[in-house]
């Protein structure tokens, strides 16, 4: 074990005034300001790395959430640099007296996460890998240690997730080689947002297809009529053969999330995005057995791998969408991967936000190498804003996420970013 | 509407060093520290009363909680001091940049349940009624407006839930009168904390039941072989009319929790509480199909009405355990008391830590007035700490709650106790 430590942990209350622009609007969040509470693992290695990582929030609120990250700072402060993580999620998340504020959800797991995601990012830095091929080239012992399975083993025990890991050895330098070669699919959904007008939803759709993106998507659930019009003027668009997800971003309770979809269905969208409540996994399980064969997805509202496991349970979803800064970090979303695995159903993450697009992908591409072993059916969410605030954006060419490279886990903002944005400027400049 | 404003909101975080004593200490919690984010609502009215509500931790990130109410305080300046609850309760809970957060869970999600119940304080004492009283001589209309039913719908419409409120009505003086009469029933829960020795439980079991108590609760869910003694002597202290319900926190894996209950039923546990996470509806159920006819019971850390309609709707419980502070207060409690009433249910509320049962009586003598008219099967948890801290106290009297007269919703804490135990005076004292 290293001897170099934690020397201070930095966190900063970051906005970025995305409003102005209507970049984000949906049917439940009209006026959405991108932020993130923001943190920064410092060490005494000489020489070393610091290590990033965030929560994603849409604006009030991101000052509790930074507080929930500056919270947990004397547990971090003095933790050797190459901390076991396993361990330290299991601390972190099983703590007897912060458990009492979620369990596992909300705030306080949505700040473990962060942690969680910079000390990947500090650890993929030392090891001068990208996190995705970091993960990729660990063992399926090393893998399940990482994985927390209490309340999972009803549904996937120890030895399953085990197995399901050592089926994949087999083949993993030829598909890290594919994804280094050819990057991983992403589909957009930069221009579906409620907020645009119709000239400019029909010039982002065709973009979209001349840029290589075989699917979209479209905010809908505010106004059936205006959905209507807007998914025809889509699907004329783009034509029959790219796929047209929608995203109803929790607005309906079950009954009336039926009507709606089937009201839409002559436009034949692929699938139907949190039609309700994140936590209505019953609802869901309803839903998707009324729309067959249009798909439901769900996920990046669902708050830990407890939900995850009962949706898969139940047939809540055909899509898994997890998020990367929303539940307690990559260790979480490996014990995700590994209950999607099992059940047979595709990962497709959710991205956008800040930032969220620079991790997920570390998450698919290690899903591809080591997990599911399968891009079939599988997809990326992009959406192209507020990449340019960070050292290692994503690239997106021919509609594929490129494989990053740089060391890390691409969460680094950029130093004039974090300046700037800074809760204390913005005040400043308003 | 009165012309009278809320002009500040002050907010407190209020430690006790119970971990001291070992009181509170279970099977997942070995030392809590019982704490209250706490908030007093002033007011520009001449004479008029404050308002005082609060969310209970267990000790660490108390301060965050605490935060997160600070961070409320823009949506609340202002208002009239008779502003519409149901109203109010959907801006601060359906607010599209908070919502986030959640939605509805989590640390947020009882922070607005803490200012929402400080409001009910506040209108309860301008009425010059303990709460109970105010909401039970409210019209079934007015009651229905004060519930959001997003989400809801597919098990509970408004309709449904003004004929449950109507066929209410008929009794309803007789039934407040014979709270007035004779109370409430209550089961204890000090003797059972996993901290005390063998020879305190067999004394705090058999002063329970010289105290009227007809039923007990204990901890379990650390070691088999311990449950099983102390089970043993209490079954033997308080004999065979007595019931013992046991209470495993969240301690167990599905599969873990069948065996283990299955290993303690020669002693004739009466419920099994939290016997699994809060968040596995799905394991609730399969756990309640497997013990069956030893009941389960759950709900203290469960997040919102949408878990607790699924928990319904999948048979999870035979007794619902609704918490006054984790969500987002008395209009959401009030859902789930219509939820269960639907469901047929009995509402047995989690009490004890900090004011919980100063809160929760006003919530089940409200249901039998008004929701469920029933007591059968209904009891109200009593744990015997913290109660001297409160201007108003809970009275437990041969096993029974005393109906609360004084106005209010006996939630506001004496100014010394805020002044000797706010987290600063704690610095200063350790």
């Amino acid at each position: 074990m290293s001897r170099a430590r934690i020397t201070a942990v930095e966190t900063h209350d970051i906005r970025f005034p995305t409003s102005l622009q209507l970049d984000g609007s949906d049917a439940m969040n009209p006026d959405p300001d991108y932020s993130a509470a923001y943190l920064v693992l410092r060490t005494d290695e000489p020489g070393g790395p610091s290590g990033h990582g965030f929560a994603f929030t849409i604006g009030r609120g991101n000052d509790v959430q930074t507080a929930a990250i500056t919270a947990l700072t004397p547990y971090l402060i003095g933790k050797p640099v190459d901390t076991d993580l396993g361990d330290l999620w299991r601390e972190l998340v099983h703590d007897s007296q912060l458990r009492w504020l979620g369990p596992e959800k909300g705030v306080m797991h949505m700040a473990i996460g962060a942690v969680i995601n910079a000390f990947w990012d500090l650890a993929a830095k030392r090891a001068g890998l990208p996190l995705w091929q970091l993960l990729a080239r660990m063992s399926a012992e090393e893998i399940v240690h990482l994985v927390d399975f209490r309340y999972l083993t009803d549904a996937l025990t120890p030895s399953e997730a085990l197995t399901i890991l050592r089926e994949r050895t087999r083949g993993k330098p030829a598909r890290e080689a594919e994804i280094l070669a050819t990057g991983y699919p992403a589909y957009t959904t930069s221009p579906g947002w409620l907020g645009y007008d119709d000239d400019k939803l029909r010039r982002l759709c065709k973009e979209a297809v001349q840029q290589g993106f075989r699917q979209i998507k479209l905010k809908v659930g505010a106004d059936l009529d205006d959905d209507r019009r807007r998914l025809r003027i889509a699907r004329e668009t783009c034509g029959p053969d790219i796929r047209i997800a929608v995203d109803a971003n929790q607005r309906w309770d079950v009954p009336i999330a039926i009507d709606w979809i089937r009201a839409l269905a002559p436009y034949d969208p692929w699938w139907i995005e949190e039609p309700t409540s994140p936590d209505d996994i019953l609802g869901h399980a309803a839903i998707a057995r009324a729309i067959a064969p249009i798909k439901v997805a769900t996920g990046e509202h669902v708050q830990n791998r407890i939900v995850f496991k009962q949706m898969l349970q139940a047939g809540s979803l055909d899509y898994l969408q997890l998020d990367a800064a929303r539940v307690a970090g990559v260790n979480e979303n490996i014990a995700i991967l590994l209950l999607a695995a099992k059940f047979g159903v595709p990962v497709c993450p959710h991205a956008g936000g800040v930032g969220l697009c620079e991790l997920v992908q570390h998450l698919s591409m290690f899903d591809y190498v080591a997990v599911s072993g399968s891009m079939d059916d599988r997809i990326i969410e992009y959406v192209d804003h507020l990449h340019e605030h960070f050292v290692n954006p994503v690239v997106v060419r021919d509609g594929r996420y490129q494989a990053p490279t740089a060391p890390g886990f691409s969460s680094e903002m950029r130093a004039e970013s974090l300046a700037i944005h800074r809760m204390d400027s913005a005040r400043t400049r308003a």
